[in-house]
């Protein structure tokens, strides 16, 4: 059973290991609530689940210890439990699916633990996992589903309480709900006036649908990009916690994940995950009633695949119409490129891309197709240049 | 002139407005020493700037207040100083070239100043700057040649030497010169054995130049993407304290500086622009004495533009083999498509983009080419997809 005095202690054996992550305001995020985030994506591993993985590992006895740690994850958990391993002097095997990012493998090796890659996905590593924990004796710690890892996690509400006395509402990310359980058991104790929300994503909402039936359910099918919260089914226990301590679970698409992930980038000069990303994607797309409250919205990782980020800035580039492509349909002759490239440039748009086609079975015969990308002020801006080429008599369309 | 009184001063009126920004270590950046990083990037405004600007705006008597400030500058300044008049409830009038990057003209009047775009460059916006200061008698706020300015930057200095007591080496970008002068001058009074380095783009070194050279010095063009400290020439109040208190001044490149922001993205989840990251880009790239010790870096700011920024991690992905575009080599028959696309899956790499072209005047009449971009894990990956298709017969190339 969990109990403040339980959570304390782990803020006590995490006060040597563990930052003490700032909270920054949001200012330029939203101007509809005061609102400030706890960046434990600056904390070390690049995510929360040190806390939570270092003070189980801390509590198993010398016996325990002798034998080791297991864990199974394709992130965030893996580097936690390594981190927590290495710094309790204590060996740790860590499964993981081999499709897992080789950033996150390698990461997870620089924290010194046995990594061992199982061909297939999640489920084929755990069985590999449980395998090796019924042949070793190794202690299975659990990514959510475990007092002490959930203590471990509701450190984060102690300092948040302490850091923003006079906070109204706290927003937590959930996958398995290990982090909503902890954070929101604490708040609760202390403050039972302060709001707490989960938020998922809606392609991985196994808690949210939980939560609204009151009955523990499994999904499907888990689809998003946000990795570190694609969870089919919550814990038996974080289940019964998040029922009793959170106020609402709700759900945000990965679209509006993605813009999150690049406003907080630009505004706020920080690198979430997707599963970091969600809380503040529940404000900035009005999924909570906290107009003009105190906030205080958890990012709870930062280790997104840099591939992935260059995507999500590309996709968000072209949603606010700074970034695009357009087709233009020319006479072939000479001299049209000449033209094009010259109206594009007294528009103030800046070319990144010219490709130059014959044209296709639905284009006359004599005609060309410019596709053309630019580097565009915003929507406005694209508006004007798509009416310059109008106005000179050529045909354009959107890719 | 400046005393440390003066900066003390500074710090107090600076409470209630500047963030004592946090201080995250950054052992994943590297192990050569021990680096910490003050992050000014998570500033208001995301940069230091507004430190200077708040001080010396709040020395000015009620009658100066009365006729506003005015500014001159294209980025970071222009932020500071409009935030801090709106602060202290008077006008700026701020010019910007033209040319300024939308995303800053837009933050610099969200602070409520008056933004005048003036067409050219910044030599322009700086004419029409002065011809207004004449004429309506507003306060000109220097970005860097002033000593209130210097003592509000300095408090950064304080902050570190209390934030982290035993610091051996502080490390600064240097533009102007403003925030080296003051932090420089700061940490040397309060304890003369730690060692203070200037960093600057070596597109853009009038400081570097002029420390070696002992001799104000301008130099005749700038070329950095590090646009927040492109600077001509150093002002004279910061050539005098940089040579005093300073130890060194070294430059870092421009490639060294988009690896940097990379890395600090990856390792660090901070976002820092190419100003902000030359500092962390002098420890990664050995250009200083420090190992083994503990090394503060400050990371001055993080308004970097996305499209810059986007393309800073393609050239990042690019350089560690992590994306990767060849042209392969075909005979024009059926099935070869088919043929390669299968080879690359089976390598487990991820085609981002493909384009097949007739031979160029240099290939076999019988040939043609395959462009294909493909995501992969490392320069050892990629080499070994490239033996995979030599394997096979192909003849490929690197574009």
């Amino acid at each position: 059973m969990l109990t403040l005095e339980r959570v304390y202690q782990a803020a006590f054996v995490l006060d040597k290991v563990a930052r003490n992550t700032d909270i920054v305001p949001a200012r330029k995020l939203t101007d509809k609530c005061e609102l400030f985030l706890k960046t434990e994506n600056l904390q070390h591993t690049g995510s929360f689940k040190l806390r939570g993985a270092y003070y189980k590992i801390s509590n198993l006895t010398d016996e325990e210890k002798a034998k080791g740690v297991v864990a199974c994850s394709a992130g965030n958990h893996a580097q936690g439990v390594a981190f927590a391993a290495q710094k309790n002097g204590i060996k740790a095997t860590i499964f993981l699916p081999s499709i897992a990012p080789i950033s996150k493998v390698e990461a997870t090796k620089k924290y010194g633990a046995d990594v061992r890659l199982i061909d297939g996905i999640y489920d084929d590593a755990y069985t590999a996992a449980v395998k090796f924990q019924e042949e070793t004796g190794a202690v299975f710690i659990h990514p959510f589903n475990d007092p002490d890892v959930i203590a471990g996690q509701g450190t984060i509400g102690l300092e948040i309480m302490n850091q923003l006395k006079d906070v109204e509402a706290v927003i937590v990310p959930i996958g398995g709900g290990g982090l909503a359980s902890g954070i929101g058991y604490v708040i609760k104790k202390l403050n039972p006036d302060c709001k707490v929300y989960g938020v998922q994503a809606t392609g991985a909402c196994s808690m949210s649908v939980s939560f609204t039936k009151s009955e523990l359910t499994e999904i499907n099918t888990v689809s998003t990009f946000a990795d570190g919260i694609a969870v089919k089914k919550p814990g038996e226990l974080t289940f019964d916690m998040c029922t009793e301590y959170l106020d609402d679970v709700v759900t945000v698409s990965d679209d509006e994940i993605a813009t999150t992930i690049l406003k907080l980038m630009e505004d706020q000069k920080l690198v979430a995950e997707g599963a970091g990303a969600v809380g503040v994607a529940a404000v900035l797309f009005d999924k909570l009633p906290i107009e003009g409250k105190k906030v205080c919205a958890v990012v709870s990782g930062g280790n997104i695949d840099v591939n992935i980020l260059s995507r999500v800035i590309s996709r968000g580039l072209l949603t606010e119409g700074r970034q695009t492509t357009i087709d233009i349909e020319l006479h072939d002759k000479p001299g049209q490129l000449r033209d094009v490239a010259d109206l594009v440039a007294s528009c103030g748009a800046n070319v990144v891309g010219v490709r130059y086609d014959p044209g296709g079975e639905n284009t006359d015969i004599r005609e060309c197709k410019l596709r053309i990308s630019m580097e565009t002020r915003n929507k406005e801006h694209l508006c004007e240049i798509k009416e310059a080429f109008i106005k000179k008599g050529y045909r354009i369309c959107d890719v």
